[in-house]
């Protein structure tokens, strides 16, 4: 079932919240696949509870586990730090902002602790965790990856943000607003498609290519049971998109399907 | 200079952040227009310190000072209790979220803080305002205003939210992009305008207008020297785009001009 993914020419991918969920689908399917990449860093904030990433590192020595609260700035360069010395001088190719919470609420039960928890952990965390990644980030960039110093995608260096559909401003209109009245968790994913734009501006003369994916709605604990797609659909899908992305694709807002979204 | 603004049919406008720059201007345009609105709200988290809204209040009896600190949820609810033996049972026709901060930093100097901080303010503080005031903009919106139960505009209730272009994350691209790489500040603005996209959907049922409106790059304390208009221009504008308001621009992101804006 799982679609070809390509990692091949692609020395390393670090993925936050890799604990359960989407994380641990895409540590799965990397690790599983026949073209999987050199080095793959599964983040977690408590390793020691994730039986499922434990087991899928003793089955694969390419997948390493390394702490990480994405909320925790010593966590974050504790993380950076470690990763340094498992790349070496090759750098971070890929990093996978994917770790997100969603902290439900409608205009009636919303508080601005709320607002601010989810904006936080969402938008926040995921500009931290890429500024501190940056000289891995940059390094990687740097050697040009398997096509040379020119162009753009995995085999060089990228930032993936794992946003949401319901942070389309455009798309919370109409049918569609009906569902889904999450103020915290709508406004947080807004903000982290910004957060994306401004990190592809300032990303771009470095050679790092920065954009935001919508995984579909997808059976995990947030998605919850009434979701159409598994994580392996959704995975599969968003992988093969991450895969073929180049210079065309960069500060944009992606559907795992591959469409262009609107802001 | 000042353009005819028509607010006449509007019982009464409450604005945030009217101590100085784009607050103050509004207060002193509908103030001093030949169609002033019934009441005019001028809300100030200092009071005391502001003596060009005092000498307003001593020359136009229909301007009223209420402290409000935005980030304050006892002096929101203070506020509201003001407001209500103000009004009465005629409500709140218009509420003008203005108050806002500018929290400059870009990639390298961007922090935690600075992001939550100017998130808080810009974002969150609209958001429990207009929670706050629902009840009195309720009561406004029932009566139908001048037009009668039906249609949507500030003769009846209207939430408008002062957000910017910087909002824009498809603006944010290109040539654009180069300037003004605030972080802290864009974030929170595209925030803004998914809170008022979200409250748009759910003020529409008690027929409360909701929007966002860019009041243009002008000469206040945040837009500097160098910006192209004078406060009077900006507001004369905003104020006429505001004056004229309908149910076809419910839910929309407009420039001071009146044309709409992109997400
Ligand atoms: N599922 C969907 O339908 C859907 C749709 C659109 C977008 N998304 C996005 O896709 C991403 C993954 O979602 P999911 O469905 O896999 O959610 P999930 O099943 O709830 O898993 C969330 C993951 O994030 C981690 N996490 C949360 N806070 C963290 C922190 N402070 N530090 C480190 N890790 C943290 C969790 O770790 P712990 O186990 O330690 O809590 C967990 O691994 C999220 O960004 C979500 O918004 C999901
Ligand atoms: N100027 C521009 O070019 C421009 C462009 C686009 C959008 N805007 C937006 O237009 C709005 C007004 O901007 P401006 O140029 O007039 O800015 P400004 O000159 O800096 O004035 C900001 C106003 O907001 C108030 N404020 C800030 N925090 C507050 C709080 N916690 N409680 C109550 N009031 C608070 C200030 O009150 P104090 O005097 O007490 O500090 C002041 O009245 C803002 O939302 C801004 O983002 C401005």
């Amino acid at each position: 079932m799982t679609a070809a993914v390509n990692f091949k020419n692609c020395g390393s991918v670090l993925v936050t919240g890799a604990s359960r969920g989407l994380g641990l689908q895409i540590v799965d399917i990397l690790a599983s696949g026949g073209f999987s990449p050199g080095k793959i860093i599964a983040t977690t904030r408590n390793p020691a509870n994730t039986q499922k990433l434990q087991e899928l590192a003793e089955k694969h020595p390419n997948v390493h586990i390394i702490t990480l609260d994405v909320l925790n700035q010593q966590s974050i360069e504790n993380c950076v730090e470690e990763v340094g010395q498992l790349v070496q001088g090759e750098g971070l190719n890929c990093l996978i902002n994917n770790a997100g919470i969603n902290v439900v609420a409608d205009f009636h039960t919303v508080t601005a602790e709320k607002m601010m928890e989810n904006f936080n952990t969402n938008a926040v965390a995921p500009l931290m965790i890429t500024k501190a990644f940056l000289p891995l980030l940059k390094l990687a960039a740097s050697k040009g990856g398997a096509g040379g110093a020119s162009g753009m995608g995995i085999q060089r260096a990228a930032v993936i943000n794992m946003t949401s559909l319901l942070g389309s401003v455009e798309l919370n209109w109409g049918e569609r607003a009906n569902n889904f009245k999450w103020y915290p968790y709508r406004t947080s994913k807004s903000a982290l498609n910004m957060v994306s734009r401004c990190m592809a501006v300032d990303l771009e003369p470095d050679g790092i290519l920065c954009m935001a994916i919508h995984p579909g709605w997808v059976r995990t604990d947030m998605g919850g049971s009434q979701a159409p797609l598994s994580p392996d659909e959704s995975i599969s899908s968003v992988l093969s998109v991450i895969g073929g992305l180049t210079e065309k694709d960069h500060g944009s807002f992606l559907n795992f399907t591959g469409e262009v979204l609107p802001w």
